[in-house]
């Protein structure tokens, strides 16, 4: 099997290091000793014309003189140095370089021209970086860093991957995660991402077996299409991606804009490729580690239904509060387990109820044990949360034997809430697999993350997700640029499918009066102008007109029209008037990173002051069309609400569908789309747009 | 000047220790060697008949051979002999006693009634506990207690008070602050809360110079009025309250109420309390030792603009992110300031925007000092975050110098981040001053408070702050036990002052007519029942009624009620019909724990669906209600919202203050009351209830 660039970049059986340096102490000695420190089994070869020997090794001149093409290369030069480097290493056919130095693309316009030159130098070869502390692989013991971090900390192997765009974030992370007991299979700084960016990363990181849960650090997607192709791999691998995206009170600093422009900020595009594509999003940086902690141990949850043993109320009560506040339940022990757990003998215990507090005089290791192997074996039980109190502290081994003990036991999920500062009880249980946090807030998270990433990316959401097209193949459409008027646009949404009010178009006002005449009932009369898109606030829509009456409506309405905007009417819409249905709001969004969203919002005042809307990413799949209603906070007024008709949600879905084919059949050509209102008719009946609006 | 039993009990100048052993490994022999190591200056009494001398203190075999009445006893016997113990020391004149034993109200009927006996045992000697772990006076380095959670951790003296309704949850968070370098002045679990209550030792706290903060974990309140009073006396001393309430979720109000037995009220009634008296509420459990570590500093913030300074990039993103979040700024430097970093001449420097990266390279501390102490110098900052990177790590006294150095030469707060796994270097700054945080969520929210307590709990507000009335003295206001027609339920809103709409109660429909005539206009005709409260719903409620049909709608809607109700009509009711306005919702909510309630929120289907309301306790002062306005989410819609009217939110004020002020009067005899819909009208036309329930 041929190796791809990216496998031999992240597991080489060769590395030259470009600019290597024999003193272990300097940032350009370093990279060496990690690879001894780690006892690199494959060829090592130190590039370095004032050198003739690093340790026992033969330093080389130049790539050039390299006796093979390396998989790898580590690049320590200055960034003046970067380029001619880059060029022979290519020509000597090295797969892939990572390149350490800043000063290109992040500083400034003479920076952005060098990485250019830079991309252009490495040819067919892979680069990853700029501007990175490279990456380490753990599963096989690869450190490809400069990173002074190597140094202190004693990391793990694992089954989590980490790909941050920020070296020093991953420096963090990596801090952070030696002392939690978390192990990772890679560690991969992407930097600039002047070729190698996450999603080409994560794209291979899917196939990596040794790699169970993704940990990404997100500042923005540089390729969101092949994001997404690299998302939905892993959806379907069942391998969860938990992502801190960095960002989110950029949208605030934007409030200020034009409504749509508000509402469409981008980390809310963010949030909509995330709930999408079945990504977890970490609200705190401290989630970047819990969440994959949790889901690193890879149990299943069947169910939320969550037993909480301990030997100190307080904290346990901490657990079970924040636990209930992400919808687990903490239901009493059935009758057969109380009796068990009284046969115990614990005086003073509280096994009854849940908590199932033993009490400190009670919390004798042999006791725990019992205890947790008791509730495990319930069938009224789904996972454990064990707490550690205050005397754990004091000999942490003791404190942690009763859950190492039961793990085996069950293949239900276990997790530790460590009540005193205790860290090395921390690091312990984790490093036996038993997820174990410091807040029990962490809990709870880690508790949602699991029942998410098992029962919200279920098979039939997976098959479901929809499959972004890498071709923007436009269909023949006659389309003149700028604004339509009423009835031309919803003539285009009904091309699509979009079922739109019946309605007559009317040169004169005695036309529409005809026209009005047909209709069978009272009518809405309009004003049609390419030229003014707020008609209402123009005076430019009449509702419940009867119909001997529109001929002399359409009339004082063109007078008030044209003195309000100085623009004469195109002609009149007669149309049906709608009766009963929920109001909604459908609209294409723009964001300038991610591309077109669909945004669907409760109509009226809701969507503004409420933020009542959903949004996805186009293509929108009738799964997401289906979960975006159930977003809304007005999705009761859709389901019988005090009494209210059931709404035609599955005609709501098709339309918000149908919508997502018109803006992705389009592509670039629609700037703006939106029909306000969309009505909900009740079960059967369908929706209708009753007006909108398309600029070309 | 007399020193009071709280007083005595906390700052005591003699101890009995009532079940003193001589081994101070056991549990009883910790108290005597846990003061030693204090080096505690005055008497300490061993009680044990089984002991003559305890090291070189006398043992006395009783309280009653006690030499003298002293200020506490700290009581170690078990439940069963606690309650001889208390009666002998409350004979022996002690002023308080401490009882750590459990098995009292928080153990099933036996105990409750253990706890009465121990309560009348006591007589005028005053309890802390039972079930409590004690109390822990670091301002003069005094423990009573025996928690093993002393032995190992080293506290600091410090600036904030800290009780704890649980002593487990006391001991974790004094391991965490130990690790974490906060100090505290005065530790206290207050347990089952026999007699002294959070309430009662809250008040005593306000007064005591070594306090300036007051953190508090809440079970549930047993004397809301006490710590309402005690409440509203700290924030006029300008002491900031911090408080983690645990029962936001239902799972956490259960467990909250197993645990000590503390009753549990609602948590939006909670909420309301602490909005209403400037109490800041910890979000997660860690912010109950972070914000207080932030608010003990003792800093002021002049506004809201923040500099970042960092030599690593991503982490200080992390901060401004947090911290954009929770309102701040981060503006570029002002053209002066970036003038003079330049000239420090640091290459590759970022400082003309902020967060100002001297990246990895520049980050010498002479740099780092001298950039710190500009920044702080600026006028267009507030305050300054440092974030230290990961080779802070490796010498941390070197890191944190140029903070320490800075720290002195501007009154400006300063705070850290800490981005790698650092614990050092969090308490070392902790313990110098200069709140360290190792959460960039921690930094935002830590700032928030300081920003909260200064601000929002300003002079003029504490001064507006409502006096709870310690009396439920009714006014005599004659009314009869059960449901209020609408009529009668207006008429005792406006006997309060609350404006109604103008009606007229008739008794057939001819009179209904003749009435209907003198509104000059279209009217609202409605059905008078007591019986049923719902009279739209049974047809008993018509609007837009022309005078002339307003005979045959009365007989109608007769008709329609009896056949719908099977109740007959008392009569018709006759009102304007009132046009414009916004619609809201204006209600009495009774808290099981904390007491009635006034609930604001908007009418139609905001109230439930976005759960759009806003809540405070009886009464409600008139910045309350103002508040009250601003918390809705849909408030624009009352500020001329899409150019929509002004509302008169004066006059919507004034009605809050009077409905708070009418429930107040007639105290527990209400036991529903809504105004629904109370139609806000614009500027200067007020407010009007069209419709009203009041069931006495």
């Amino acid at each position: 099997m041929t190796r791809t660039a990216l496998d031999r970049l992240i597991t080489p059986r060769s590395i030259a290091i470009v600019g290597a340096s024999s003193d272990p102490t300097k940032l350009t000695g370093r990279p060496l000793a990690y690879l001894d420190g780690y006892r690199y089994p494959h060829p090592v070869y130190p590039i370095n014309p004032r050198e003739q020997m690093i340790g026992d090794r033969r330093c080389y001149p130049d790539p050039t003189s390299l006796p093979e093409a390396p998989d790898v290369a580590l690049v320590l030069v200055g960034s003046d140095r970067v380029i001619d480097a880059v060029k022979q290493l290519s020509a000597r056919g090295t797969a892939a370089a990572i390149i350490l130095a800043g000063g290109f693309g992040e500083s400034g316009p003479e920076g952005v021209q060098r990485q250019r030159e830079l991309i252009e130098a490495a040819g067919s070869m892979r680069l990853l970086g700029p501007n990175t502390i490279g990456l380490i692989n753990l599963t096989d013991g690869i450190p490809l860093s400069a990173s002074a971090t190597l140094e202190g900390e004693t990391l793990r192997a694992g089954n989590v991957a980490l790909i941050s765009q920020s070296g020093g974030i991953l420096g963090s992370l990596l801090s952070r995660a030696a002392a939690r007991g978390l192990g990772f299979s890679k560690l991969i700084a992407t930097g600039n991402e002047a070729d190698l960016d996450v999603a080409a990363v994560l794209d291979h990181l899917v196939d990596d077996p040794a790699t169970r849960v993704i940990a990404l650090y997100l500042e923005g997607l540089r390729r969101p299409l092949a994001f997404r192709h690299a998302a939905q791999r892993a959806a379907r691998a069942g391998k969860p991606i938990v992502v801190f995206k960095v960002g989110r009170s950029d949208a605030g600093v934007r409030a200020a804009m034009s409504h749509t422009g508000a509402l469409a900020g981008s980390d809310a595009a963010y949030d909509a490729l995330f709930r999408q594509y079945g990504i977890i999003r970490a609200e705190r940086f401290s989630d970047l580690l819990d969440l994959p902690l949790a889901l690193s141990c890879g149990r299943r949850l069947a169910g939320r239904r969550l037993a909480i043993v301990t030997s100190t109320g307080g904290a346990a009560g901490l657990v079970a509060d924040a636990a209930g506040l992400t919808g687990f339940a903490t239901p009493a022990p059935d009758a057969a387990t109380t009796q068990v757990l009284t046969e115990l003998g614990v005086a003073g215990a509280i096994l009854d109820s849940n908590p199932i507090d033993l009490t400190l005089a009670g919390a004798k290791p042999t006791v725990f044990r019992s205890v947790i192997a008791q509730v495990l074996d319930s069938p009224g039980y789904d996972a454990v949360a064990v707490v550690l109190g205050s005397s754990s502290a004091n000999d942490p081994d003791r404190a942690i034997q009763p859950l190492l003990d039961c793990a085996g036991t069950s293949t239900k999920p276990i997790i530790a809430y460590v009540s005193p500062d205790a860290p090395l009880i921390v690091r312990k249980l984790n490093e036996a697999g038993i997820p174990a946090f410091a807040a029990p807030e962490s809990c709870a998270a880690a508790l949602a993350a699991m029942w998410f990433a098992q029962h919200a990316i279920a098979t039939e959401t997976r098959e479901a997700l929809a499959e972004p097209s890498r071709d923007n193949a436009e269909i023949a459409i006659d389309l003149n640029p700028g604004p339509l008027n009423e009835a031309e646009s919803k003539a285009l949404f009904a091309k699509f499918g979009l079922p739109v009010t019946r309605e007559i178009v009317a040169d004169t006002p005695e036309a529409a009066e005809t026209a009005a005449q047909t209709f069978g009932g009272n009518v809405v009369v309009k004003i049609l102008s390419r030229a003014v898109l707020h008609k209402t606030e123009a005076g430019g829509v009449a509702l419940d007109v009867p119909p001997h009456a529109a001929a002399a409506t359409c009339a004082r309405m063109a007078r008030m029209f044209t003195s309000a905007t100085a623009q004469a009417p195109e002609g009149f819409l007669v149309q049906e008037q709608v009766e009963g249905g929920v109001e909604l709001i459908l609209g294409l969004a723009r964001d300038p990173q991610l591309g077109p969203c669909v945004l669907l919002g409760m109509g009226g005042v809701a969507t503004e002051l409420f933020r009542d809307t959903a949004m996805r990413l186009v293509p929108v799949s009738r799964h997401d069309a289906e979960t975006m209603i159930g977003e809304l906070k007005s999705a009761p007024l859709l389901n019988g609400f005090r009494g209210r008709p059931i709404a035609d949600t599955d005609a709501l879905a098709d339309a918000i569908v149908a919508f997502s084919h018109m803006i992705e059949r389009l592509s670039d050509r629609l700037s703006e789309a939106e029909i306000n209102p969309l009505f909900v008719l009740p079960k059967g009946r369908g929706v209708v747009a009753a007006d909108a609006v398309v600029v070309v």
